[in-house]
């Protein structure tokens, strides 16, 4: 399989062409920025071997289309939809990694992104990529939708307990705290070292564009109307995403009943490590890899649930579930690249 | 007035030292350690001037009593319990930095601190210290219990609220972040530098020691039994806490009455600054300060209050509410020393 | 006094602003910035006292002029000259931050800082402020050049040696590393916390336009040529230079006169500390502070000195000494604001 | 070939574990500690796979030496020597992390290592493993002194220089700095978060044990008496060394022909790159990977050339380095599992 990445620049762009020169099955075929100038794979990425030959070049969509087959577009949010369609109507596979395929509704593109979605019946085509839940639809999908980084982290953990009716689907709190590359490569006063140095505080409280996009995945699988609290934070590290859940049990639910949901949902899955009872995930232990760790503690004198879950904002919230979606979309072994 | 500071090597103590020597009401008698031999307070804090020509001693009971009018008593949980009962019975003012005097019902000890307490009588007489709700009461005490660095971020962002009966008080979460000064000088696996740096995780979930004491601070002032959970995490920074409180407001509130609770509470207070709204506090604006900081957000659709506090767990969270305790109980100004 | 600052928003404005609230002896006029809009000086310094009612407000020459006994420039190279030449004129008492004003040779400005010096007369008048070195010559300067933060580092290193003959002039290297909050406000890739956090390197090697005033300063000293070499290195920290200089002893040099040349040299000095044999300097003991601490070792086997320095940038490496350039100028204690 | 760790908890047997969990030509047969109670890999190294079923095991010398070929010791200092030479005794081969086989002369060991030698002829027998000088001699080892992390950085800066005759070998200052896991797992007050963050320092000044390691390596190479200094300094950073060489050159000699030395010496290795003119190492550049990067610059004005060295000190220097010898030693392809 030929794959070319479409804004390789950037960090996610990055994680996606450390992968894939290692990938036994795929050939990388183009590697393209916006920017005027092509740039040598080694010196952007300089942890590479000697031996790679790689150049990233001035966007040429004739080029890409004739020599790939799969296309990663890792563009900022309302450029990629552009893209994304002429590659689709070129009968390419395609796995974008910005949001402008994630929302089902067109209309909550101009309340959360400030643009009106160009495409709302490709909009509905394409397959929201969280690889654990939509696997079957994904390895028959054409344009995948690959899922934001906050809501990867707490989907995994939401899902198992809102898909059997263990806790009210209506009075769920997030508490995500995220490392910094999570905020892409653009300069902000607020992503220089001096200002987050030793620094951490909550952002856009409330008010964050990826409620949209868990309330939407946690609605399809509970098949209720969800209402959520969300509250990012800003961590002074470079990778990783926790996500604290506070939920309220339904009537009657036991902890067995719970730890049972999450076994049972995730038991074989190879990058979802469920804790053992009083222990609780780590960003160490997730940094660099795909892994989704998840701890959980039911609480019975408050009746509430805390779920913990842990992943590298860049590998299974970005890059690494891509590569995961590719493996599946193309029948490659899922962890091929990835461990 | 003469102080002195029992168990002056940890970081509470390095802290308290660091606020004496430039206060101008109060002359340091005596700084003391469990060790056997002295250290010279330059050594153990070079940032110090010149000039500091002050030695820390092994701990001689009768050499404080002899010394001292007011002391800071700065040992481990347990530890300090017997140190603070003889200086009170000679007849000194006390600032008992241990938990050993904060929570008023004995029983809860052995539950949360595996000691049975040995002087249960003196414990109820012990004023709780948290300067801006028990202002009257710390002017006239003898032995002040200064709170601990979690429940002190979470009472003042909970309290107005609670007083007022604006939200449930048996749904509470908080939510804390803390930087690593907060577990103390002892050498432990978790605390070296390549265990926790870019590292991020909750610890204690649901069973920190500081819940009963949370819990015990809000039932006073809201008169009712209070039911909450409590989820610490350890930030890879050195000094802070970020608090976020998730709360449910009770039917028919609106967010300026909760606007205005904080208002009344807190518009004279000159270490609480309440943030105007769509702003919210970050660790850098109160490390090295006695300021708590304070933000909050109603939210309609779910029917939620978000409250954000943030101070330095060594100043107000311990050795600057200490040092304020003192202002209060001597008559000093209240910021004398601290701004 | 009336002082005011020009360029009050940058990291050493800040740092300036933050001692001038509590100078005894002065007050602020002025605080201004180039910007078109005021800004609350507790917006830019969260973690200033709740009652701090300043602004800094759009630059106007004669408002400054008519309220201001002393200036601070904190404008960046090359445009701190002419607002320099304009207040000089008017008769204030100007101590400038920038470059623009510390090179006796007009002819170096075009080499290292790209633009031709527009007063050479001017330049001449101007006194080097290394308080240490200068004292006598600030106590009378109308026009006072505050040094860079490298230079005052390696200089109050190398001084005591060069001065006394003890190491050969033509033979200095001088390895310094530094936090990052001397790189400025300005917004670069380098400086962003995804791409410096858990990084290491030397910039600039051999090319730092610190390295001409470092040479004059320790010309001025030796009445020597002298030759060295300066690599400056980007810490993953915020605050602080050290820096080690490797030097040569002249034949029959002992290690008791380099202590002694040391000893004579700041023994008074109330903001350098020496430290005794085997100890050397650290980061931590110098933040936040005005100190230079200085350690040292002489190697027979090898016949090399080796000298740490240690500084806060912003502080001694900055704001502090001007502060401290400041007092002497006035004939206030040169201690006062800054311990 | 069937290998086994000895000593696999500690920082350097981790990442050893990390590299023979994914080896193609190995098996691992043993890993073992000196603890009493066994400890799962996944415990140990959470970022493992979830189906990797490896368990540490208490020290047992015969079924080590039953179901091993070759043996990594990664014990203490001084407590590695008995161990290696039991199994040398056994006939396997030994590739020794420790500093116990490194040093030619066993006089030294009770200057450095506060530790008489207990096997000096063993000693003599050691290959010294700096795998690019010694690749020939390693093929046909049985005894690999896998070298230091500060020795490995500074040796491969420095040999093209002084095998070609283009520097003074008695003039070498080499200044280090280090990321932290270099100091082990061991708890100490240095290596605790709170002391380190935000600060950095020099340590055994002029008198760090890996000093007469260098030195040993270069004599070897430049046939003559060498004469250095070496500062290492602590960085508040997890992984990698920079080395700044600072050199003088032998009179004549061109920056070409310092180009050519490093060209020639390093253009075929597969983990040396030498950067180009004007372009220095970054620590981020080598993190987690096994490659030294060299820059350099000759000064023409003051005669000296600076090197500059970047590592991973637990990959190129110390485990990476061990497979990259153990890949020479068994002849599989340098690379294999290191890139």
């Amino acid at each position: 399989m030929n794959c070319s990445v479409i804004g390789a620049t950037g960090y996610t762009g990055i994680e996606l062409i450390k992968i894939l020169v290692k990938h036994p099955n795929v050939q990388i075929s183009q590697l393209t920025t916006r920017q005027s100038e092509s740039i040598s794979v080694r010196t952007l990425i300089p942890s590479l071997s000697k031996d790679i030959d790689l150049k990233i070049e001035t966007y040429d969509f004739n080029k890409v289309k004739n020599t790939s087959d799969i296309i990663f577009v890792c563009l900022p949010h309302t450029e990629a939809m552009h893209c994304v369609k002429e590659f689709h109507d070129a009968g390419k596979i395609i796995i974008d990694l910005s949001a402008d395929y994630r929302l089902k509704k067109a209309s909550l593109y101009p309340v959360w992104y400030k643009t009106k979605h160009a495409y709302p019946k490709l909009l509905k085509k394409a397959i929201y990529g969280l690889t654990e839940i939509n696997r079957d639809l994904i390895k028959k999908a054409d344009l995948i939708a690959n899922p934001g980084c906050y809501p990867t982290g707490a989907a995994l953990g939401l899902i198992p307990l809102l898909k059997n009716g263990l806790v009210y689907q209506d009075d769920i709190v997030i508490d995500s705290k995220s490392g910094v590359s999570g905020a892409g490569k653009k300069l902000t006063t607020a992503t220089q070292f001096a200002e987050l140095d030793e620094n951490f505080y909550a952002y856009k409280v409330n008010q964050h564009q990826h409620s949209p996009e868990i309330t939407q995945m946690l609605e399809t699988v509970s098949g209720e109307k969800v209402s959520l609290t969300f509250v990012p934070h800003l961590l002074p590290i470079n990778r990783g995403i926790l996500s604290v859940m506070y939920l309220k049990m339904r009537p009657g639910v036991t902890e067995k009943q719970i730890e049972n949901a999450f076994k049972q949902c995730y038991e074989k899955e190879p990058f979802i490590r469920v804790k053992p009872q009083e222990q609780f995930p780590e960003l160490r232990h997730v940094q660099y890899t795909n892994f989704c760790d998840i701890g959980f503690v039911a609480d019975k004198k408050t009746g509430r649930v805390i779920v913990i879950t842990a992943i590298d904002n860049l590998m299974k919230g970005a890059s690494g579930q891509a590569i995961q979606n590719m493996n599946v979309r193309c029948g490659f072994a899922e962890e091929e690249g990835l461990i």
